[in-house]
């Protein structure tokens, strides 16, 4: 008898490439994708004709199967500062209450694998940041929603794992970006990306100078690939990835004014408990997957995800700049 | 027409010295009690005979009602290490979900009050802790799901303020210790009470240096009813309410010694992740609420303690000392 596999988050940007990788898997008997189309969207999954999969629209904490799966992959969240400050409850709702409806549909001995985020070290005082670094969030400011939901799943998997031996791979993700980012997404590199292709005006908040370590999807998921369910690995988390090759915001942004002829940055006043810096220690990560290494550089991926935003998602869309962030 | 109010956890140890307290009000027409009797016990609630009082079992996770409330105070969670690490999936759900679950039930323009902890500092690098601190807490550790609930359910409940212009309270207590602790409880001035009654043995885990402040519950739950209701006040917290002498765990057990012919102190392993020191800086409280001090000494509260313990819960109560702590 082959896997039967749940993804939550499954049409979302990262919740797509784990689904392409995992369709390729011959040890599976069924995949079934739960996704709310808060922030994922239906195209992220129209490729894909593998009559194992089967689509159900739902929020992650009110799904509800007679079904037992064997491994459960809980990416059930938005990811970016104004899509979560904007819904802050329902976004606890996504990550926690997420997280307890999905352990009561694991099978004994199932694994549940959950995409956990360098903000839970907030804004961090030491850099880069190990796994073992307990963060410096503000529980009670306005990206507390996603930093303390976060924070507060990967507590309850933890104490799973503890006190009931449930097995769990816990990641945090750095900044991801790549083709599938939604062009709305609100941060940094769809932000230019979409700003380049409507009104070429590249918005910078602050001075710029904030630092984020850019992960391209494919390097990102090619990890998560191996860390969910390809190698055999008996360690449970909490495991940084991303790329440890750190950039400021203003380099990407005049990155692509490069890129894309006729655009121009334009500086913001800066953005309440935007991090200054965030990389990954990845000391851990390259021990347990040996081998791997974070290869797209900044400049292709860029390139990259320019051409599928070009090529796919404005094409045809109205000619006007997303809104700028209101909190 | 008066306020309806609702205690969560009312029959707690904190929740049911604040009802003795709301018992007391004019201008309240109904007081709903809800609690499961994890913690609690019906005893704490034996002497109130206020008809405006309905007692309802129930887990606050669970409890449904039409009715809406004006005041709504959420004290149901366990607070001591043993308790909530043997059950930290259900020590989440009463935090959080509970949280969640009583939001739906609070009339327009009313309050929720929360008792948040000093554990959401963690273990601490700076004495005392202001509330600005943002704290050293492991969420994968053994204390994490009480630690991790209470700042997820902070960050709830400031997002529903921020978000959505919901009134709310947030204290942060310290330990707390009096009448009423559970003899079970398993920290240090209840353990060492019981043992102190039962096989004479005080055990001090690690070389008892570790501090706490120690809060006598009168002490306490004067400054909660104040912030929580009596006082006109408009800051909607954090706020640290505790007693900000520091008293190391091996001090109190050599007084009970002392106060208790007999008996010795035996030292044990130390506690994995149990704090060096937790502190309130209680400046802000101090403005808060001006004049409050915590006045009852820590020998005289214990002296207190000792005699409710002696003369209400150990009477009858089989010889036994609590068991050591398993983890």
């Amino acid at each position: 008898m082959g896997k039967k596999v749940l993804v939550a988050g499954g049409a979302g940007f990262i919740g797509s490439h784990i689904v392409d990788r995992l369709v390729k898997r011959s040890d599976m008997d069924s995949l079934v994708v739960v996704d709310n189309f808060w922030t994922g969207v239906p195209d992220n999954l129209a490729g894909i004709t593998d009559p194992r999969l089967h689509f159900v629209q739902c929020d992650v904490e009110n799904f509800a199967t007679a079904e037992k799966f064997d491994e459960i992959l809980h990416l059930a969240s938005p990811a970016s500062p104004p899509w979560y400050m904007r819904e802050p409850v329902r976004t606890i709702k996504a990550n926690l209450l997420g997280a307890l409806n999905l352990l009561e549909m694991l099978a004994p001995g199932g694994r549940v694998s959950f995409a956990s985020t360098s903000e839970v070290y907030g804004d961090p005082k030491i850099t880069p940041q190990p796994e073992t670094y307990k963060g410096q969030v503000d529980c009670t400011g306005p990206r507390s929603s996603y930093d303390e939901s976060k924070r507060c799943t990967e507590s309850l998997l933890f104490e799973m794992h503890r006190t009931q031996g449930v097995d769990i791979r816990i990641v945090r993700l750095f900044n991801v970006y790549g083709p599938r980012t939604r062009p709305d997404d609100g941060r940094a590199v769809s932000n230019f990306l979409s700003q380049a292709l409507t009104n070429g005006k590249l918005t910078v908040y602050g001075d710029g100078q904030q630092s984020r370590s850019w992960g391209y999807v494919d390097d990102i998921v090619d990890a998560l690939e191996r860390y969910f369910w390809l190698d055999d690995i008996d360690y449970v988390g909490p495991l940084n990835v991303g790329n440890d090759r750190e950039v400021s915001v203003i380099d990407i942004a005049n990155y692509i004014t490069q890129l894309v002829p006729g655009t121009i940055v334009e500086m913001c006043p800066p953005i309440p408990q935007d991090p200054t810096n965030r990389r990954p220690d990845l000391t851990l990560c390259r021990k347990i997957l040996p081998g791997w290494e974070a290869r797209v550089s900044y400049e292709e991926g860029i390139k990259r995800t320019f051409e599928w935003f070009r090529d796919t998602v404005m094409k045809g869309a109205e000619t006007e700049a997303p809104s700028p962030i209101r909190l």
